[in-house]
């Protein structure tokens, strides 16, 4: 790559015009990432690195409080673990890397690159697990996996990326099933409350469910043109990989018994959903409670005027930083205030807020919305009460904008044709009756080009019948275009 | 590996009577790691992970303060990259896993899996490095990195390890080189007042600077069998990888000039020096600042009083949690306080706490401190005022025991034969003048094992003649055996 055609994006591409477009521009323009020399790999910039790191203050202190500890689990699997568990080695054989010579010699057992460490976690667990006492076993892992994908996208899908990985045991599939429903919740409230990302709750369909799981039970958001991304997995792995691994406990009846294990994820391309759900044509959008800055101050006024307001500002910038607030202050002279704003709009950062001389004077702040453009003056006195209040008022009227978006984009659809006409035709999810048969599925792929999503918990209607053969429907399914 | 002869250690070897046995009891035993079915690799157990995690937070924050960011490169580096550097090559080449197959397919180029990220990232910096207004680059990665050792001992030779890799980027010599002394005097106050360990700071010999680098400066820690370990390194590399990588910059005067980088790294390892510095017969000791748990709570009394005393010792816990302490309380009943006493001990929980009922009806706690077993009563009113004292205390007098380790088994020898003498049937560090030439520090290993460990910043004697060939010295050099 030449120097001079770098990464710099003049122009974001709008959104209407081309979506895919509009998102390789914002993720370049605001210098979240960098396409690495090894394929499909990408580099995670500080400015994308943050943002992960703000995802795993928050999880990490989640898993924690219910229960949870880290451990690290080696990089490289055996190529005879992957033996172990019929489904899983068919789902992932395809994927993996292969390490096949190492410290100038040809290996005798080959050494895949993890692509995710059920197998690996699941061997230890045997030698660790004993007795009923020895349950449950709640680690989490994070780490990088690899899957070498044919199609890759940044954040969305790259042979390398980042994530937390929870594998537990227990004695019984009651706790084990509560285990992955409890993470799933877990997920649901990072995702909704600290992302302001509205997500669909539901199983996947046996033919969507992880390779190796009995039951898996996804997050699904829906992107800004409408297409669905898997933003967290739970699974219920039942004795799949005990039986695999032979992770058995002697229980309180003195009897050998197999453990019961889940598994559950959520990994850098939440970064893609982060982006996708609230970013518009001027850039990102972050909610105050992900924002690595969350207000960004601004010194304004002429040039003779510059050294008091700098100073002034500067004092603002310290009270807010002492309060806990993420503040910064960009008091660079050769860029004009016009020319910050539309940066740190690029940029997402929630809350902009100018002082000039003019403001001293009257004792007052200009603060201004990133999601409204809302332009509030208020007493410099009552910034500290004010400002919790309009980043809790931001992060909520974001959570309700994607919120009414989501909901103005699900459909429900009675006949294949009707799906396959609003999935064309239309951006967003459809949900539609499902009899449970695979061929089913496959129909409306065929169709139209999108998969079922989920089985929701809690779906907005009851349909009667499949809406592909008519036969009485043993579930809704949401129906979306995927990432 | 058969369930019943699993990770379990009755007894810890006296450290007198095999110090290596005795590391390997200490780890197994107070559950840090187990082994993995991976050559030379281990898994960190949540109890070792939680120390990891500690150094993460301390470190972290001192790099941000220092004006650092975080960033993520790939896992994977093509293999022509490492042809670039020439010393680079050859220091790293016999120790690297290749990836050759992926996807079903074998690849055109092997990919190394990294051993260290100067490569790739010197190939991202020239990317983003323009102008001098683009400098300097001041990042650092939280990775997994693999080097196929030979010979593997856990924590601190393992084939895959954690750690933390700087890279920066600089306009000028002095500037990369006053940033390679500042991170090296970060390491220093982090392994210093956080982990109590005391080192010696210096300059690594041309022999055993890193490959590729202009100079290494190290923290070389005091085992307490008297080996060296190296706790931290930081590189000034000058221009080499510049050169390499065609990382160029325009200066203010408007020429082309190449960069100056340096990289600095901690890793896991520095979780085997925590252990052999400070560790006893009984087990671990953690110093206050970086133990997990500061304070373990532990009720005694006859059963009948059992009820009222958990309920007081539950307050005390929450009163200390919430003030900010690290504390957790141990109130199984099918344990003895005498097994709890030595289980936490084992541990090296640095204060217990134990509260039974007289304890309560005379309104006061027995604290009794792990390092010196000194037993405090305090009265229960003065616990959150005592408490930090007591811990800083104990953090001081940890460090002050180890220093004075250090300055018992530190020696200085005029000859070779002195210093053979020394490094066979002492226990220590010595240090003795040489010339500069590879074949008397050569001669030295040949005569004892001992290997250079650094130049002295403030080496405590200045010696006159090199100890092998009696010429003229031109720095005083601490030898030690090493891990």
């Amino acid at each position: 790559m030449a120097k001079q055609d770098k990464q710099f994006v003049k122009e974001i591409t709008p959104q209407s015009e081309d979506f895919s477009r509009w998102y390789i521009d914002v993720i370049r323009k605001a210098d979240l990432m960098d396409y690495a020399p090894v394929r499909g790999c990408i580099v995670f910039k500080p400015d994308g690195y943050e943002l992960w790191e703000g995802c795993q203050r928050e999880l990490d202190r989640r898993f924690k409080e219910t229960g949870h500890r880290n451990a690290y689990f080696p990089l490289f699997i055996p190529e005879s673990f992957f033996q172990k568990e019929k489904e899983h080695v068919e789902g992932f054989n395809p994927e993996l890397p292969w390490v096949t010579e190492a410290g100038g010699e040809k290996l005798e057992e080959r050494l895949a690159v993890r692509p995710t460490s059920e197998t690996i976690i699941g061997h230890m667990y045997a030698q660790w697990i004993q007795s009923y006492r020895d349950l449950p076993v709640l680690i989490n892992q994070w780490a990088n996996v690899v899957r070498w994908e044919k199609r890759t996208l940044p954040f969305l899908r790259t042979s390398e990326f980042l994530w937390q990985e929870g594998h537990t045991a227990h004695a019984t599939a009651e706790e084990a099933e509560a285990e992955t429903r409890q993470m799933l919740d877990v997920y649901t409230d990072f995702v909704e409350s600290v992302l302001a990302i509205p997500v669909f709750r539901g199983q996947k369909t046996p033919s969507e469910k992880f390779a190796g799981a009995v039951s898996t039970y996804s997050l699904e958001a829906m992107m800004k043109d409408g297409k669905a991304l898997q933003a967290a997995t739970s699974h219920y792995l039942g004795q799949n990989f005990a039986k695999g691994f032979d992770i058995t406990f002697v229980d309180r009846d003195n009897t050998l018994k197999h453990v019961y294990t889940t598994s559950w994820g959520l990994s850098t391309r939440i970064l893609g959903a982060l982006i996708m759900v609230h970013g518009d044509d001027r850039g990102l959008q972050l909610p105050p409670k992900i924002a690595p800055t969350q207000v960004i101050i601004i010194p304004i006024g002429p040039q003779k005027e510059r050294e008091r307001v700098v100073a002034h500002a500067t004092d603002c910038l310290k009270r807010l930083q002492c309060a806990g607030f993420r503040v910064r202050m960009d008091a660079r002279e050769d860029f004009s205030p016009g020319w910050k704003f539309n940066e740190y709009e690029m940029r997402g950062i929630p809350v902009r807020l100018e002082i000039g001389p003019r403001d001293i004077d009257s004792g007052q702040v200009v603060l201004v919305r990133r999601d409204t453009g809302e332009k509030l003056v208020i007493p410099e006195a009552q910034l500290l009460q004010q400002l919790p209040e309009l980043l809790d008022g931001i992060q909520r009227d974001m959570f309700a904008a994607a919120k009414a978006f989501q909901e103005a984009h699900s459909y429900v659809a009675h006949s294949l044709d009707e799906l396959s006409e609003i999935i064309t035709n239309q951006r967003g999810f459809v949900l539609a009756g499902w009899c449970g048969d695979d061929a089913c599925e496959r129909a409306v792929k065929d169709a139209c080009g999108a998969t079922s999503r989920n089985i929701p918990f809690d779906p907005p209607t009851r349909l009667d019948n499949c809406a592909v053969c008519g036969k009485p429907a043993a579930h809704s399914v949401w129906y979306a275009k995927a990432y």
